[in-house]
C-alpha cells in the first residue's frame, strides 16, 4: 500500500494517450512507456492492448513484457489473452500469477489450451496449486469456478472482540472481503456479519446477534447464470458458497457476479441477433465468418422456404406485378413486429419476470397488441396502395394480409421462447431466424393467397 | 437484527406458492397469506405482486397492505409501484418511506406525479426531505440521483483505533457501507480504506497508511451510464461523489451501479429491437401499443420505400416472375448480416470497446466478412437457385446481388451506429430500421437492377 494522498485520482485511458504509447512504441522508447501506462488501471491497459492492432501490440509487448503483472493479465479479453501470454518471460508469467486470488487464476486458465495450462499451474505455490485444481474439477460456468477458495470465517459462538483480535492477526486475508461469515462445528454456514456491525458494535457483543436478517448460500455446482440473478435479486455483496453437504467451500463477491450478469447479456443479445456468443470485437477476420456464416447459412435455408411458397403464386404475380413489390411490406412488418415482441419476451425470460403465473396474460397482452398494430397499419398500408399504386382492391389484400401478420408475429414471438425455455433450451438460441421465417412465410401465403381470391 | 441461526436460509418465490398465495387471497385468509409472505425477501413480494393479474393483485393489497414496507416499495416495477401507493393506507406509507435509504426514496419518487411525490415528501422526517429535495436537483439520470448521502468519513490524519472508537459511537451509520473516506478540512476526498484493512490494522495505524492504491471519485452531474461503466470497467464496490469543488457529497455503492447496467442493457437491447425501452412485460396493452407502434410506423415508411424502387422495375418482374420469389431471400440475407454487425458494433460501443483507436480497424474487418460471406452464399445460392427455379442466369444474377447485398450490410451495421455516436446519439437506437432498410433497398436495387442488364 503506498501512500497516494498526493495524487489521489487514478488517470484515464483516451485517445491522445493512446497516440502517444503507439509514438513510444514506434521509437523503442521503453522509458516513455512506463511514464505513460504505470498511472494507468490495469483495466486500461488490458483496453489498450485490445485496442491497438497485432503488429503494435507485439511490439509494445517486446518492450515492456517485463511491467505485465497479474491483473493485467486476468483483465484481458480472451482474443487475445493467449497471445499474450505467450509473449511473456517465463520469470514474469510466474510473478504475475503468484500475484492473484485462486478465482482469478481460474478464469484465466479456462480458456488456455493445456500446455499453457501446465505452465501456469507449474508456476503456482502447492497450496494454491492444489486451490485451482479443485475449483476446475467443478463444471464449466459453475459457482465452483467463480468462487475465491478464501474465506474469512468465525466459530459461531464468538465476540466482535474475538473476530477483531483474530482478524488482527490473521496473516493471510482476501484483498476484498465484505462479510465474516458464521459456521457451526461441522463447516456450515449459519449467517454472516458485515464488517461495518462489527466495526460499530461493542468488544463484548455476540456475533450471532448482529447478523444480516437475510442469508443465503449458494451451491458449488449451481450455473453461473443463477448466481447473477441472486446477486442481483436480492443485492448481495457477498455470498458464501457450499458443498452438496452443506459445507462452506467458497465465497463469491458481487464484483464477479457483475461481470457474469454483463457476460450473460452479451451473450443474449449476440445470440438474438444470431452471432456467436463469444464474438468480440477484437476478433480476426476468420474468427468472426466462423461466428456469423452458420446462423446466414440458417437464414439461407428458411428464406428459401419463402421464396418455394412465393413461387407457388407465379400466377397472380405475373398478372398483377405490384403484388411483388408489396411483398417486402409484409416482410419488413412482419420481421418487425416479431423482433419487438420476441425481444421483450427473451428479456423478460432472462430476468425471471416471465414465469408460469403470468404467460397466459402476456400471451393474450400479445394477442390483443398484434390485433390493434394490424387494424392500424392495414388502414394506412390499404389506403397507401391505393394512393402510391393506384389499386383499391390491392389496397385491401395488403391491409387483410397485414392484420394476419402482426397477430402471427405478435402471438409467435411470445409463443416459441415460451416453448423453447420450457424444453430447457436458451430462449435467445435462433428465435430470431425461427420466429421471423414462421412470420414470413404465412405472411406471404395469406398476402398471395389472398390476392389469388380476390384479385383473379 | 433477529437471529436467524435456526433458520438461516430465505425461502424463494415458485409456482406452488403462487398458487397458495392466490388461494388464500380468494379465501380473504390474511392468516395464510402472512404465513406464506413473511419469509419471502421483499424483491420475491414484488415480482409476486407484478406477475399476478391486476384484480389478484388489487384483492391481495386490499387484504395484506399494512405489511408493506419501504423494501417492497423500492423493489416494485415502476408499471405498478403508482397503483400500489395509492392503495396504501396513509400510516402505512409513512412508515414504509421513513425506513428507507435517501437513494431508494430518490428513486421512488423519479416515476410518481406530483401530487403522489408530496404525499411522500410530506411523509419524511425534516432532514431526510432536505437530502431528498438536494437530490431531487440534480438531472435525472446523473450520479447526484443514484447516491445515497450518509456516508463515512474520518479526517485524512486519524488513526485505525480514532476511527474505530468513532463507529463505536456513531448514531446513524448507513445499513451497508464499505469504506471509510478520508477527507481533508474542505470536505475533498484524498482516499479510502476498506473496513477488512481497518479491521486487521493495529490501532495505532495510521489511515493513510493503508488507503486502497487506486482511488477514484465521480462528479454528481455524470450520467449514470457513466457510473456503471466505471464500476464495471475499475472493479469499485463504492465510490465517493463530489460536487463541483469536489467536495463530497454523497456514495454511490456497487449494487445501485450494477442496478444501473442491468437497466442499461436492457435498454440497448430494446432499442435496437425498435420497442420503448421503458417496455416491461407487465405494461398494459395500451402501454405496448404506444412503445411499439411508432418503430413499425417508421418501418411502414421504410419498406415502401423498398417497394417503391422495386415498382421501377415491374416490366423485368412481369418477364421473369421468378425474381419475385427471390427477392425475399436477398432482403433476409441482407438483414440478417446487418443485424448481426450492427450488434457487435452497438454492444462494442456500449462497453467502450469500439473506440477511434480500433474504428478503422474494426470496418476493415467487417468488409473482409462481408466479402467472404458474399462469396459463399453467392456461390451456394446461385446453384440453388439453379437447381430450384432451373433459371442458371437467374442464379448468375442473384449471386452476384449477394455479393453486393452482404458487402453492403457489414459496413452499414458498423458504420451507421460509428457514425450515430459520433454524432452525439444513441447508436442502439433506431439504427435497426435505418441499416436494414437501406441494405434492403441497395440490394433489391442490385438484384433487379442486374437482371434487367443480364437478364432482358
Amino acid at each position: 500500500m503506498t501512500d497516494h494522498l498526493a495524487n489521489p485520482e487514478d488517470e484515464t485511458l483516451d485517445q491522445e494517450r493512446i497516440d502517444a504509447v503507439l509514438e513510444a512504441v514506434e521509437a523503442e522508447d521503453s522509458g516513455a512507456l512506463d511514464t505513460l501506462l504505470d498511472p494507468l488501471h490495469a483495466a486500461d491497459i488490458a483496453d489498450l492492448l485490445e485496442q491497438i492492432g497485432g503488429p503494435d501490440r507485439r511490439a509494445l509487448l517486446a518492450l515492456w513484457s517485463h511491467e505485465i503483472d497479474g491483473e493485467i493479465l486476468s483483465e484481458i479479453s480472451d482474443a487475445i489473452r493467449e497471445e499474450v501470454i505467450e509473449s511473456l518471460p517465463r520469470e514474469v508469467l510466474v510473478e504475475a500469477v503468484r500475484d492473484l486470488e485462486s478465482d482469478d487464476v481460474v478464469d484465466i486458465l479456462e480458456d488456455l489450451e493445456p500446455p499453457q495450462q501446465g505452465v501456469i499451474l507449474d508456476a503456482l505455490e502447492s497450496a494454491d496449486r492444489v486451490a485451482v485444481e479443485q475449483a476446475m474439477a467443478f463444471p464449466e460456468y459453475s459457482a465452483g469456478r467463480l468462487m475465491q477458495r478464501e474465506t474469512v470465517v468465525a466459530p459461531e459462538h464468538w465476540t466482535v472482540g474475538e473476530a477483531i483480535d483474530f482478524l488482527r492477526q490473521a496473516e493471510h486475508l482476501p484483498d476484498q472481503f465484505y462479510h465474516v461469515i458464521l459456521v457451526d462445528p461441522r463447516m456450515k454456514p449459519v449467517g454472516y456479519v458485515t464488517l461495518g456491525r462489527i466495526l460499530s458494535s461493542g468488544r463484548e457483543m455476540a456475533l450471532r446477534a448482529i447478523t444480516e436478517d437475510s442469508f443465503r448460500t449458494i451451491e458449488a455446482t449451481e450455473p453461473e447464470a443463477d448466481v447473477a440473478y441472486i446477486f442481483n435479486q436480492y443485492h448481495l455483496i457477498s455470498c458464501p458458497v457450499v458443498d452438496s453437504a452443506g459445507r462452506l467451500v467458497g465465497v463469491i463477491t458481487i464484483d464477479d457476479a457483475m461481470n457474469v450478469l454483463d457476460e450473460e447479456h452479451e451473450e443474449d443479445m449476440l445470440r438474438l441477433a444470431g452471432v456467436g456468443e463469444e464474438s468480440s470485437i477484437s476478433d480476426g477476420v476468420w474468427d468472426t465468418v466462423k461466428a456469423r456464416l452458420p446462423w446466414l447459412a440458417i437464414s439461407l435455408v428458411t428464406a428459401n422456404i419463402g421464396a418455394l411458397v412465393i413461387s407457388q403464386f407465379e400466377a397472380v404475380i405475373a398478372k398483377i406485378v405490384v403484388l411483388a413489390a408489396l411483398m417486402p411490406v409484409v416482410a419488413a412488418m412482419g420481421g418487425n413486429a416479431a423482433t419487438q415482441s420476441l425481444t421483450v419476451a427473451v428479456r423478460a425470460l432472462a430476468t425471471r419476470d416471465l414465469t408460469g403465473a403470468n404467460a397466459f396474460r402476456v400471451v393474450r397482452r400479445e394477442l390483443a397488441v398484434g390485433v390493434i398494430n394490424g387494424l392500424c397499419f392495414a388502414g394506412v398500408m390499404a389506403t397507401a396502395a391505393w394512393i402510391l399504386f393506384g389499386a383499391p382492391m390491392v389496397g385491401a389484400v395488403i391491409g387483410l394480409a397485414l392484420i394476419i401478420t402482426l397477430i402471427v408475429a405478435a402471438l409467435a414471438g411470445v409463443l416459441v421462447p415460451l416453448l423453447l425455455n420450457r424444453l430447457g433450451f436458451d430462449p435467445a438460441l435462433s428465435s430470431g431466424t425461427f420466429v421471423i421465417t414462421m412470420t414470413d412465410v404465412i405472411g406471404f401465403f395469406a398476402f398471395l393467397g389472398l390476392a389469388t381470391v380476390m384479385l383473379l
